[in-house]
């Protein structure tokens, strides 16, 4: 039944897995996307994308979701639900696992995304883990940004362009690099950022839908306890690439877990290809993801068309 | 009137240039387009695009043209319609030139794209210059492609997936490499492809307002002629990158006239940019065109942080 060899199999159906879904079956490649989850990926449960080229009021995650999933399918791309569980290389070609039985194609590429790492507090469900795509809605608003390490740091110091005040959340202590603390003392001193160290939160605060405040304690007397104002709530606490059925591929990974690829976006096994958020390097834009899809899409079918030279010689 | 010292400009308007002024301006950087001609460059001349993510039914090229602009604007991005003429350094900035007076910027980002060579004859407005773009239009139809380099016989090969069969039409004689012209023979060979060397297109011939066939001379018997019966031109003559401005900038260029950027996508000169078709190693895609808009945005606003920290310290 799946004994078909696909000329692509592309684990995953985010932006830009369907934008390469687009390019090769619209030149008559044979693609499969393998999804575990949602149509979309995190694209999907975006509210409003203010940033992708093309909807100048916007437009609602899901809805342009669907959108590349229809252009996809539109040129016979093809989707299964299933979660892979591994990829290994039989010969010139390879064999994908999943949950849902074997498949088999000539090329593969990842393009899995990654997850943003939660707190598990309650009311979680509206923060935001992204300032360049959401900082923008919070012009001359309160805002709190949880986390301590690099990313937290500069996040909190680049949505001040944004929001008037800005509580930093720091569950221990900031644990960012010598020159982003440097600089962090610059706006806390201007009275941007409030620093609160030792300082774990425990919920957003909402009423009538809207966020109110962060409710937190101190990490070491819990009955010490605090809720700072705020308009909105962001979260640098780390990402999760979904790349660990990869373990034992021969891909290789960054220091994070994201997958290493050349300028080609090949990873170290001939033939399997990564873009979009799973890739090391890779800005974490619905634009970019796109750009990566077409990439990935051109140079797969270069890596194909040179595997037919090789069998035909 | 010209002293205002903008954060961005950006020298020229197309997709890769709008996305990058949506990102920048979005995120209060002040940022000028600078373009000599059409908004949306060759993205604007584009009859029907049907691989950029989000309009499964296709869309025309002016009309995303226009998005692009309206979402660029409404974040406060301006445009100016004049030809740049140099690109200097003064001090930590930059002296923009051009036919409507001096600018100045904190950055520069050239996304100027590239023309296709022309050949100049009638009927050419009917003309195709991309194949990934256009070659799907033509499924079970006959095609003609004029151009004996290695990329017109690359494309050649390839846009046989769609046409049922290919003239190719070379001016003097194939000029491609080696493992191209051995595999040219394989398709000459299988009948897809029938190679015409020493002959000169004349007219592309329209009837009703579709191409219906080429008219062709015999290069060294002009009075031989010889009209073949098509469906449609594809035309690779070369490329014209828009890039001869940036002479004397201590930009670097490849054999081509594309500008040279490292995986940031700086060029040789610390606070130029480069994005786009312009690009050495673009795709020539909207979608990856984009996608390096975004890229070339976030690593602006990285460069000019840099440059504010230095400047403090």
């Amino acid at each position: 039944m799946n004994e078909k060899l696909w000329d692509l199999i592309i684990i995953g159906a985010g932006p830009s897995a369907l934008t390469a879904a687009i390019y090769t079956a619209r030149e008559d490649m044979s693609t499969l996307m393998i999804e575990k989850g949602v149509i979309g990926g995190l694209m999907a449960t975006i509210d409003k994308i203010e940033n992708y080229p093309g909807f100048p009021e916007g437009i609602e995650g899901l809805t342009l979701a669907m959108d590349f999933q229809a252009q996809a399918e539109k040129f016979g791309a093809q989707v299964e639900l299933a979660e892979v569980t591994g990829v290994l290389r039989e010969k010139d070609n390879f064999l994908i696992t999943t949950d849902a039985g074997d498949f088999h194609a000539r090329s593969v590429l990842v393009s899995t995304g990654n997850e943003y790492r939660k707190l598990g507090i309650p009311g979680e469900e509206q923060a935001h883990y992204c300032a360049t795509c959401d900082g923008a809605f919070y012009r001359d608003k309160k805002l709190a940004v949880i986390g301590g390490a690099n990313a937290a740091i500069q996040e909190a110091m680049f949505l001040t362009k944004f929001a008037t005040h800005i509580d930093l959340i720091v569950r221990s202590w900031v644990k960012a690099s010598e020159i982003l603390q440097r600089e962090l003392k610059g706006y806390i001193e201007q009275g941007k950022i409030t620093l609160h160290e030792g300082t774990t939160p425990d919920e957003i605060v909402i009423k009538d839908g809207q966020v109110t405040g962060i409710a937190t304690h101190q990490t070491d007397k819990p009955e010490q306890k605090e809720t700072f104002d705020v308009d909105g709530v962001f979260v640098f606490a780390g990402v999760i690439p979904n790349a660990k059925f990869l373990t034992g591929s021969g891909v290789e990974f960054d220091n994070v877990g994201h997958v290493m690829t050349d300028h080609e976006l090949m990873t170290a096994v001939p033939g399997v290809f990564a873009s979009g958020d799973v890739r090391s390097g890779a800005t974490k834009q619905v634009a970019s993801a796109v750009g990566e899809g077409t990439t990935a899409a051109l140079n797969i079918r270069e890596y194909l068309n040179d595997l037919d030279k090789k069998n035909d010689a």
